[in-house]
């Protein structure tokens, strides 16, 4: 019976594909494999009592508040605290700038929603994050990419993209995931100024952006865009729209993000979120602002920062240590990822089998592009900041051993893993 | 600046409106203001200390877990839980029928991004639940209605709007949302025997299901499909998806609701709310999971329906007292509201001035029509879960006094208030 369903699907359903990642988040949870798959955060660094008396604190003080409906825009001492926060960065935000969001997923969600129409052309780096991809795809965008380098985005092969049109460029400029790089001051500049030229706005994704291990902070696309911009009309500038998100300094659990815009956009989006989900979960938010608060969270991230540099730099001399020589990787300056290049020739979804075999999970790079190309699919992510170092050296060194004997004789079957 | 959002706006995002009910939610927040309008839970029964208990207890054994990514599905045991929930009402359902969402929202969302191409009919009730014409409407719903009465919806007109082919059937058939009336045994049979000749599927939201306060409960749809189709290949029916939710007997704080599906629909579904919020916050799940287990919740519906049924009562009589013979309304068996219906020529949005002058909110009843004739402005939903019964006795005196005024002199100012 359930075919009268199937008749009736939408066209945006039929072009839904499950990803990787998705089926990935299962096999970590098989105790023998070492997964550097999921995008996930270190539990040990989860700041499990503090949310124990925070959680005890908002039932106490506002059980009735935290446990009933509440405004669609979030709630509004968290997003005052957001805004704050954002204004050390030279992010310029009040509240009103702001939406609390389930995730950062949903904050893509509204922004596909709210802006593209089916067939609308949407500028990609390549690669870039599959969530995004997957969140525009179900509103029909057509990807257009621009490739990407140790310095970000090449600008410089940006501008005859830009001719095309795209509805909105999608960038993420602080140690991009999946590939690890970091967008270079000079070429933040070149963005803004050609973002302007051609009137493209931008989406600026930063999840990571406050997991910087080396080298100094880089000014936002948003701030750069406000300072650089002439505005006749003194109105605020709003050529990009900021997300970011709780998911990777507090936890992703709790599914709190945010999206920075002009008023009028966080106005529009969230009616939008209303017909979406209502509101994000009051408790949530007020649990979080509560953990956050008296300048926790930046305790933490230092925390968090301390735990990841030490986990990247293991799993950077263990690919040094094991990998043969003909295979490269990134060097990132912070956040999750690194992203590793095979020969030419290799396929790294066969390889993902083998490296299964030996009890050690990434993801194929070919998820990571609108539409791959075989030579695209030579690359691989590697996530650092999940397990623990003992645990990376060993699973590098798995991994290894599959890369080796592939890299020796690559399979050509094609019973590989799709996306 | 920020004009270049709005010339980039796409389609859905134009035909997006704001509600009453939001600005009503905030009206709420205002002392002096007797709300009926918002569809809030009594906070007074919120089980603050069971999820004070619960949130303690899910940090100490499972915070690593809690705090983490989890599956787009849902967690394992409360999609469990839930299905053997079910079963007490004769709905067959295993874990894997069942997708935890954020909220009924966005099961309406996914259900409308799932089946809903632009210009499809969806056929709804008449007046029917604003959230599902505003989910409905991003995805460019064309809605086909059918009138409703004491009984819910008039199966009798069902046919020949049938005819119109509808891609769904939006159904409330438990104390409806806005109008407070329960679909007849007789009519439900009605309406699985012409779903199934017509071939037209069902989406039968259910959140009040179990706060009924007199009477028996009734066959939900999704069972009677079930008992009554012959289906010959021996596959378990789908022709209904139901939806319920935590929101009127938990909390609706916590954002946690779900749908009962085949299993291939909840892959589907899935798939679609992997791109829309990743997953419903795990810590959420796992701690309703705790708040409810051990037969808490089913104790904790008793006490809801005692201190629901008494403020029921306690509007009954005061309508009976206060309210002028013209006027008439629903006797709800269970629920959250009351749908109130002027003498011919009265205009409920203008009378929402007049209430709000005398310091008492309702919801104009235009708000639940897809397209609201003059004759279905002279509705009014009241909601009596919210205030204490003091409130509201005196609520509906104040609002007397706005009602008799208005119907010995009517307003016709367009000075009206908005969906």
């Amino acid at each position: 019976m359930s075919t009268v369903w199937k008749s009736r699907y939408a066209l945006r359903t039929l072009r839904t594909k499950g990803s990787t990642i998705r089926e990935l988040l299962k096999l970590t949870q098989r105790p023998e494999i070492i997964s550097f798959g999921g995008g996930l955060p270190a539990p040990e660094v989860f700041p499990v009592e503090r949310f124990e008396e925070a959680c005890r604190r908002v039932l106490e003080k506002h059980g009735a508040q935290a446990l009933q409906y509440g405004a669609t825009e979030g709630y509004e001492p968290l997003r005052e605290t957001i805004a704050q926060n954002m204004a050390r960065y030279g992010v310029l935000a009040k509240a009103e700038n702001v939406l609390i969001t389930t995730g950062s997923q949903q904050a893509l969600d509204l922004i596909g929603k709210l802006l593209i129409n089916s067939g609308d052309r949407v500028l990609v780096e390549a690669p870039t994050y599959l969530g995004a991809l997957q969140a525009f795809n179900v509103y029909g965008a057509q990807f257009i990419s621009v490739p990407l380098d140790d310095d970000g985005l090449r600008t410089d092969l940006l501008e005859s993209t830009l001719r095309l049109s795209p509805k909105l460029m999608y960038i993420l400029p602080n140690f991009q995931n999946p590939a690890g790089v970091t967008l270079s001051e000079e070429r933040r500049h070149q963005l803004i100024f050609l973002a302007d030229r051609y009137g493209i706005p931008i989406i600026e994704d930063d999840p990571y952006g406050q997991l910087r291990y080396e080298g100094e902070h880089l000014t936002p696309l948003v701030v750069l865009d406000y300072k650089t911009l002439r505005h006749h009309d003194g109105r605020p500038p709003g050529n990009v729209l900021y997300l970011s998100t709780f998911s990777k300094t507090l936890a992703p659990g709790i599914r709190l993000a945010w999206i920075v815009a002009p008023s009028d956009v966080i106005t529009r989006l969230a009616l939008l979120k209303q017909a979406a989900d209502l509101h994000t979960a009051t408790f949530n938010q007020i649990v979080a602002y509560e953990v956050a608060k008296d300048g926790f969270l930046d305790q933490h991230v230092k925390l968090i920062r301390q735990v990841y540099r030490e986990r990247r730099d293991v799993m950077l001399h263990a690919l040094e240590e094991f990998f043969p020589s003909e295979v490269t990787w990134t060097h990132p300056q912070g956040g999750l990822f690194l992203w590793v290049t095979m020969p030419e020739g290799i396929d790294c979804r066969l390889l993902f089998r083998a490296a299964l075999a030996e009890h050690v999970a990434f993801v194929p790079g070919d998820c990571f592009y609108a539409n791959a190309t075989p030579e695209e699919c030579r690359h691989m992510r590697l996530n650092f900041s999940f397990s623990e170092p003992e645990q990376i050296r060993e699973g590098i060194r798995r991994l290894s051993v599959a890369v080796k004997a592939h890299i020796r004789t690559p399979r050509t079957s094609l019973e590989a893993v799709g996306c």
